[in-house]
């Protein structure tokens, strides 16, 4: 499943590759995924079909297993973060429904958008039982620090879904603008998926925001690793064509910096694409040739490496173990996705 | 602002108004009101300015009222109780918005939706956004009983909802699978909001469960005078035009009674109705003789009655007092307003 390339030549012990972290987190995962089917279940026909549609896709559930894996790196020994990375993990889904909502997606991952097959009323509606169930199985953990954690990526995630819709289409968003939505819309739930581990298991706070802090910058990471991909990888790669972000008139990094790159004939070339809407094919190909010339592709994925190595550093303070090494692998993984 | 009306030949000590809670809970209120707009603030400035469009827009604000009245009523003297209220607010503002963008409705006590200002997306989010918020209060105040009992609400709220999705535009829908729909949909927070006074006061099993019990019956008595009021109040008394229930092809209690008791014909005038959606505005006086014919209305409003009934039982457990006396006149004034 993973590619294991070496990632960087300052620390040869690191690998891109998501393997090792498979491999530790198999069991707890085994656990989550049954917690999904069992908590996504209802009397309503309705709710496990699209549920499932969903949970179902294809996703690599790289937030629960953040919670899974930090969790045994703190040597926990209960259950609760079983509960956790599922409540994370439905979190997610929800998000995922209601997003496909706001943007009017068609597809997800190559599929058929639950939305366009049930309905944006059902994807409403299924998205907010979800998220009741994953509140609910936060307090059965009788966490109350894992709640407040979790309570508030929950806000901050919907706040910065509307500031995106409040900034959607305005290509002269700056990158600083710009990386508040992915901090809130992407790196705040990586950020607690991965510190409610090591909260449950009661680790002091350095160790707490290590892992936060670590889920965070791997979120952005990740974010701007999906951004370039958009333009420059290929469907079989990311399960979505390349240019969805173009023809959703989505502003994402590669945008940004192409835009203040750009003269004024370039920038009105943005605006009609993405801001207007009025676009071909033939502009997806001059959008991408216009990255390449401004270098913007790979200057987003020198951004996700700097958050990468961020990422990495938050981690040095904990000993050498096999989970330490899988979760700095992880980092090198999400962002070879766009060699 | 409450009619006061002898509201039981039975119990002469019960009067149908809600004043004499409006003073028992003023004090209390006002810190709700406070912490109302503190909570919806944001960086992003759609939310405080969608958020205070609805909270603005002149509900009455009964079922956090319900939780400071029990509260008082367990003599409780701590904060969390402003803090659930609070929460069980935005719990249902962010149901009112999500239903709205569900029900494609245009008006919502006589003023203009969010949706219809500020679009689905917004309204989606802005909801998503509340209810955030709304756990991050529950959180702040410890109380691990609070929060399991409003995120189960908040799960059933939703389930209750897909429920209504699956069966409208069903003219044959029981009784009993309606009354399910309003359990949940209605229901379950009102229950939830009186039961959490109580569990914060830290009182028996005994007395959470009977203000769980009032709660519950009073809000399925609420929805079913809703419902009754649609087809016979004026648009001064409801803040909705009469026959919106009929235009949007809700499925009711007046409907499902007049359904049952008609004959084919008539069955076939509300499936073209309310399943087809073919209709003119004689279809709606059609339709108000038929329920008249059948007593479908009086008959909503005696099931009302029955729950009400049930409500004012459910309390008998406590001594008496201002506030048992002033829950017991809410009963009545919620059923009052049919006549």
């Amino acid at each position: 499943m993973g590619v294991v390339l070496p990632f960087d030549k300052n620390n040869n012990e690191a690998q891109a590759s998501i393997d090792p972290l498979l491999k530790l987190v198999a069991g707890g995962m085994e656990r989550v995924n049954e917690a999904i089917l069992v908590r996504a279940q209802s009397h309503v026909d309705m709710i496990p079909e699209l549920a499932h549609h969903l949970i179902n896709s294809g996703g690599k559930r790289l937030r629960p297993m953040l919670t899974i894996a930090a969790a045994q790196l703190c040597d926990y020994e209960g259950d609760a973060h079983i509960k956790l990375a599922t409540a994370v993990e439905f979190m997610h889904t929800a998000t995922l429904l209601h997003d496909d909502v706001v943007d009017e997606s068609d597809l997800r991952r190559g599929k058929k958008t639950a939305r366009l097959i049930w309905g944006n009323q059902a994807s409403v509606l299924v998205g907010d039982y979800l998220l009741g169930q994953a509140f609910k199985m936060m307090v059965e953990t009788g966490s109350l620090e894992s709640l407040a954690i979790l309570s508030h990526a929950s806000s901050v995630i919907a706040e910065g879904e509307v500031l995106q819709l409040a900034a959607s289409k305005d290509t002269a968003t700056t990158e600083d603008a710009y990386m508040k939505v992915i901090e809130a819309k992407t790196a705040a739930l990586f950020a607690a998926a991965a510190e409610v581990g090591a909260v449950v298991a009661e680790k002091p706070q350095e160790q707490c925001q290590a892992l936060a802090s670590y889920g965070r910058n791997l979120g952005i990471a990740f974010q701007l690793v999906d951004d370039a991909l958009d333009y420059s990888g290929s469907e079989a790669e990311t399960g979505k064509a390349v240019g969805d972000d173009f023809r959703e008139g989505k502003i994402t990094l590669p945008v940004v910096l192409s835009y203040r790159r750009g003269d004024d004939e370039e920038r009105k070339f943005w605006k009609r694409c993405l801001e207007k809407g009025e676009q071909d094919d033939a502009d997806l190909k001059k959008a991408i040739s216009l990255m390449n010339r401004h270098g913007a592709i790979d200057d987003t994925k020198d951004r996700a490496r700097h958050y990468g190595t961020i990422a990495r550093d938050a981690m040095a303070i904990f000993p050498d173990s096999d989970h330490k090494q899988a979760l700095l692998d992880v980092v090198g993984f999400c962002i070879s996705r766009v060699f």
